[in-house]
């Protein structure tokens, strides 16, 4: 598990998640060219089964189990995008999945994980208390731990997203994709690399949770900390698979501010009209807060998720 | 004016807005399905230009106008889609838009109309205030008055939504769409008696604002009264061309409870991804709260706009 995946990897992802995974359609938008000067290519992930690009690793992974061990199950500790995924994925195989999380997780994921039937672990809200109790899952049920990222079938399921957006908009010049744990990142580096050489990949992450950034700048990995940011997809640390890759091929990764996230989330609700989560914003937030600066050029941006709690939106409530 | 359009209207209006109007895309989504246990295909008007079908009928009426009159400016008093879309359709024809609107109208109501371009003209928040305006501006300026749904070439192009629809989606059995005005479902119904006979119009208004349904049971106009309803499109009421067309066409109008509207709105954004307006909801309302009961069949449903104030979202901010 520990060699890092190539791009006939994220080939071989496509082809076994294409029966099972949408093919996301890519969108245009004139005012938010008008407002990046750039020429932008939306990838909406949003739209993808479980409402997020995870569910591309998380299927790929459960579908690449030979028989006998994908019957005992496939289990993971994330509470995020990447926990219902995996819990749709393991569904459609017709298998178990468990997922550990806090007792003090937020409902709504509760819920998108129980909604595709997967059987919720809980656990005391510490790190300790979270890898303990996967391995005590692990040992009982002989289920295959599934990282959110540092896994290189996940990796290479992420790729595929990049490779479509590539196979469908050709020459592009640069493609803006999320940082979180790495795996989009480092799955698009490798897609990209191989079918559009030319296009550059930048990450982007919040100026909070910047640990990507500065872990390559150290040349070595960095604690995420316990950044507080409402990007909450992207609170997490790169792993030792996504920072090779992600090194391996180059790619530059800036920040953006939390302000600068808020405001391309509503920028994208009101102009795209498609719902897109804070972690998804960043990318968007780049191009529209000057990050970065690509005027007349053909950008991919990677939206990465639409899962929303409705309730408690990053914007205060204005008087009537 | 008062003549009642036809098919051939229609037909001519998607010829004539055809190099100006998007043809938006036709949405399914298997969870929606599930709920409503019937086939939904939702035409995405929300993603149509200025964000609502409104703008299919204010660019038939501009583009069709003679050249001399056009050159005097287009006006309107409708403060909210329909005015933004004339704006819009103005400027594409380099003219004048003309917009009288109550000094208390919702800032982002004035904001979208002056995005376009439209002149913004004053007025005391009553309707006599806001016709004697309209006749000054219109006597000042010569501009032709668009009426937002009772003008038979604003009806024509409401209806080359479901033309497109019912072009792209065969066998339909029904075509749910909101009724305020009448304009959208008059002109929904125009064009699928023509194209798919066999598919049945049925109409969506506010239980609150439900004079169209009382309308076509007694067999005359009524007052819309001043309803209070949340979809804020649909608080006018019919007009005689509209009341003629739907009578006609024997127009079946349902209501819904305003709790089904905000609940089928949250519904749409959580699993289609998608921002749509309380106008926009209530058809889908009637689908998931059982006001019309389909069961396996194959509906569509015309999800009219999308333009929404992220700050005043319609349900209550629930505490963290």
């Amino acid at each position: 598990m520990s060699c890092l995946p190539t791009f006939a990897d994220v080939e071989r992802a496509a082809a076994r998640i294409g029966p099972f995974a949408h093919r996301t359609p890519v969108w245009t938008c004139a005012s938010l060219d008008r407002l990046s000067g750039a020429r932008l290519f939306f990838k909406c992930e949003n739209l993808q089964k479980a409402g997020a690009f995870k569910f591309r690793g998380a299927c790929n992974a459960v579908m690449a189990l030979p028989e006998a061990e994908a019957r005992r199950g496939v289990a993971t500790h994330s509470s995020g995008n990447h926990a219902a995924a995996l819990a749709l994925a393991a569904r459609l195989r017709g298998i178990a999945a468990h997922v550990v999380m806090p007792a003090s997780a937020p409902a709504v994921k509760k819920a998108a994980v129980a909604a595709y039937g997967g059987r919720i672990v809980f656990c005391a809200p510490t790190l300790e208390a979270r890898e303990e109790t996967l391995a005590r899952v692990v040992a009982e049920t002989g289920a295959t731990f599934v990282h959110p990222y540092n896994d290189p079938l996940v990796i290479a399921g992420q790729g595929t997203a990049a490779l479509e957006l590539c196979q469908e908009v050709p020459h592009l010049d640069a493609v803006l994709v999320p940082v979180g744990g790495g795996g989009l990142a480092s799955g698009t580096a490798l897609a990209v690399a191989a079918v559009s050489p030319q296009t550059q990949v930048i990450g982007v992450e919040p100026a909070t949770a910047d640990d990507a950034c500065r872990a390559l700048q150290a040349g070595k990995l960095l604690p995420a900390g316990n950044p507080r940011t409402v990007a909450d997809g992207l609170r997490t640390a790169l792993g030792e698979l996504t920072f090779a890759l992600l090194r391996q091929h180059a790619v530059a990764v800036v920040t953006v501010s939390e302000a600068a996230i808020v405001d391309a989330m509503r920028h994208v609700w009101e102009r795209l009209k498609l719902i897109i989560e804070p972690s998804a914003a960043v990318a968007v937030a780049a191009l529209l807060a000057g990050a970065v600066y690509l005027p007349g050029r053909r950008v991919g941006v990677i939206l990465s998720g639409g899962n929303v709690d409705l309730d408690r939106l990053p914007w205060p409530p204005r008087p009537a």
